[in-house]
């Protein structure tokens, strides 16, 4: 239908989307592919999972951010598998050619071979998993005020966090503030500021890919918010009940998970070598072996030809990646190479509560009121879109002064919601 | 556990809450019993439906509302039924006494004996409807762009709504606002703005509860934003692929309810006379014959003491007889006789779109600009909690000025949004 050369992009996330952006207008046709018809913001996907935000404010349409240049198509699609061979991307109805493929399906979690325990422990990558996080956790505390029998409300008020990374440490923060400040007054059989908050990480310490001093920090600024911390410690059971660390029990209704990493399932079916976690190891301008016409970018990408480690799985490395592949494919049309891809590293930053954070700014290690200061400004910063940005910020300035919490909302799913109707 | 006399409301909408607060840190213990954690303010669901706003901003936790009073109590739980002899209201898993009951459980849409239909054309009476119809609202157009069938791809771009009161003159308005101007500029293959919005009312007239004039001006104000509007028209089979009406068949993706009501069923468990629509007749002081201490108000109560009609379904009908039910209870708990009710009619509004409203204040008919303002300054006023109210207002000023809406998510419940993972 067009001679322009057709790129395709699987995946709108943090790379996908920068891959988009430096695509449109130029002079080339692409077609973005994603299963949801938004952009998410992950970064703050547990304050969705812990009521502070609500997921439209960290979520934006694709095709909303994508309109303005023609040349850019979305399509709302669920992938099957990529034909390296054929140049052909499946999904479920559709089969779409491509002349260039820049993957970037990103990660789920992995329960390491123990599929049965995401239902009781479910994860955060998904606004959907936000949500559910989000209902189990208050339903918790409503089930403990009504219930007499005093084992199951104290187990209905311990709150397990398997994974001391990013995810577990702002998750155990943001669970120990609601039940200290925002859900204090609310209820009269239970005091919700009794909730245990119990991190478990199975390193020997925290926030593994932060300096040590940072590390020690977050312990440190986490117990002061009331959260156990119980490091070199694993999870060897799952059960409605609880937890089973070791030879102690935990018992509780509430288990989340922010363990491991699994690369999207689309990235097998590339058919090249893949690591452990399944992420697709790419050479160093971010092709894949046999098919320069191919990259695959962000989590789904094991990069190691700068540092001999895999980048890590946070946006940065994704939006750069992004950014070059898309300088990639407008080289190769004009039949240069891909260029190598260098990282560049500005530093990590995880928040842990009001006036608490880490950040590592490589030169500058930053700890409490000034790390987080930072962390908001950033965030408000690249959140995307300046309608979310605006609504993002004056929630965070009214919970912060008021301590309030405004997504308090437990829904449930359509069809469990309907009774019987005349 | 306590001498003072025990009021129980069931059900935290408009009424019932109205009661709460005015029996709230008065000389009696009041528990409030209502199956979400959240007040919903009904009035805006049709906005969360059409992407305007988000679940959060309309809804607000009633713990939250109610916590300043220590003698007032919040349960989350789903009523089963109410003994009035035995003075016990039953839940799944409780059994609470009451010396005086107030009901305020409200209704939800009725299919006029067609219950099948309910999944075809979902109502909009919970969050939950809200998202569902959002989303299948947002699917049509995804489906639309994919499709390469002319004739499905119509379909998919036809919305019909059954009903022609305030919220099937809400959404009808609503949608063709989206269409025409929201998802202008977001697809490729389809042109969202020729989507065809068809309203279908069994009445001679919308709005039969207004003044003619303003059904007149209403469907005028809908025809300009391009909605067809078929008065004296009913809908006589409902199938996937689309609307019966007579022997026409509209073929059509999204179908929605906006035509009867059906009070609770928990009105039923009373055991005392009921109309048509299960609404608890009344006597003239919201008690309910033989059961002085039990109280029925909002749209469960069937109350024709004033006009020989029944009072309409509306939020200010259901707080003034909240607050003049908790007046009653404070009266009978002093050994007076409860009061009769009279309903100050302030008039009634119903918004069309971007200045674009009708407004009956009972002596002056508003239409358009001035009865969109008004309407817009009412809703902003009640809007419960300051937060809210402002995070609402934004919204709109930016929608206003944007044409844009927020929050157009495509959001799966949690079941079906997993994937086997590792």
């Amino acid at each position: 239908m067009n001679s322009k050369p057709h790129v395709v992009i699987i995946g709108a996330g943090f790379g996908g989307l920068e891959a988009a952006k430096k695509l449109a207008c130029k002079d080339v046709r692409v077609t973005v592919i994603d299963r949801t018809n938004y952009h998410l913001f992950q970064p703050l996907l547990y304050q969705v999972a812990t009521a502070a935000l609500s997921p439209a404010d960290i979520a934006a349409p694709i095709r909303a951010i994508l309109s303005k240049c023609r040349n850019v198509e979305v399509i709302l699609a669920e992938v099957e598998s990529v034909d390296v061979d054929a140049k052909k991307v499946k999904t479920v109805d559709l089969q779409i050619d491509y002349d260039y493929l820049i993957l970037a399906t990103g990660a789920r979690h992995s329960y390491f071979g123990h599929g049965e325990w995401e239902k009781l422990a479910p994860g955060l990558k998904s606004l959907e998993d936000a949500v559910e996080l989000r209902r189990r956790i208050l339903m918790a505390f409503e089930y403990a005020e009504k219930i007499n029998d005093e084992k199951a409300r104290r187990a209905a008020m311990n709150f397990v966090i398997i994974g001391g990374g990013p995810t577990g440490v702002e998750l155990a923060g943001a669970i120990a503030e609601i039940s200290r400040h925002t859900l204090a007054r609310d209820f009269r059989h239970i005091n919700p500021s009794e909730a245990r908050v119990i991190l478990i990480e199975g390193d020997s310490r925290l926030l593994a890919a932060y300096p040590p001093d940072l590390s020690e920090s977050a312990r440190k600024q986490l117990t002061d918010l009331g959260v156990e911390v119980r490091t070199n410690t694993r999870a060897t059971n799952l059960t409605e009940a609880g937890v089973q660390i070791g030879d102690e029990f935990i018992p509780c209704r509430v288990k989340i998970w922010a363990a491991g990493n699994n690369a999207s399932f689309v990235g097998k079916t590339l058919g090249v070598p893949a690591d452990r976690a399944g992420r697709v190891i790419v050479n160093e301008d971010l092709t894949v072996p046999g098919h320069p016409e191919v990259q695959v970018i962000g989590d789904l990408a094991n990069f190691t030809h700068q540092t001999g480690e895999p980048l890590p799985g946070i946006s940065p490395v994704a939006m750069q990646q992004g950014r070059h592949a898309a300088r990639n494919v407008l080289a190769m049309i004009k039949g240069r190479k891909a260029k190598r891809f260098r990282y560049w590293d500005k530093g990590t930053m995880a928040t842990i509560g009001r006036n608490k954070a880490v950040a590592d700014l490589r030169f500058l290690h930053l700890s409490g009121r000034l790390a987080w200061l930072a962390w908001l400004f950033v965030h408000i910063l690249f959140l995307v879109g300046f309608r979310n940005r605006l609504l993002v910020f004056i929630q965070w300035a009214w919970a912060y002064f008021t301590f309030d919490k405004g997504a308090r909302l437990i829904t449930r799913n359509f069809q469990s919601e309907q009774r019987p109707p005349a």
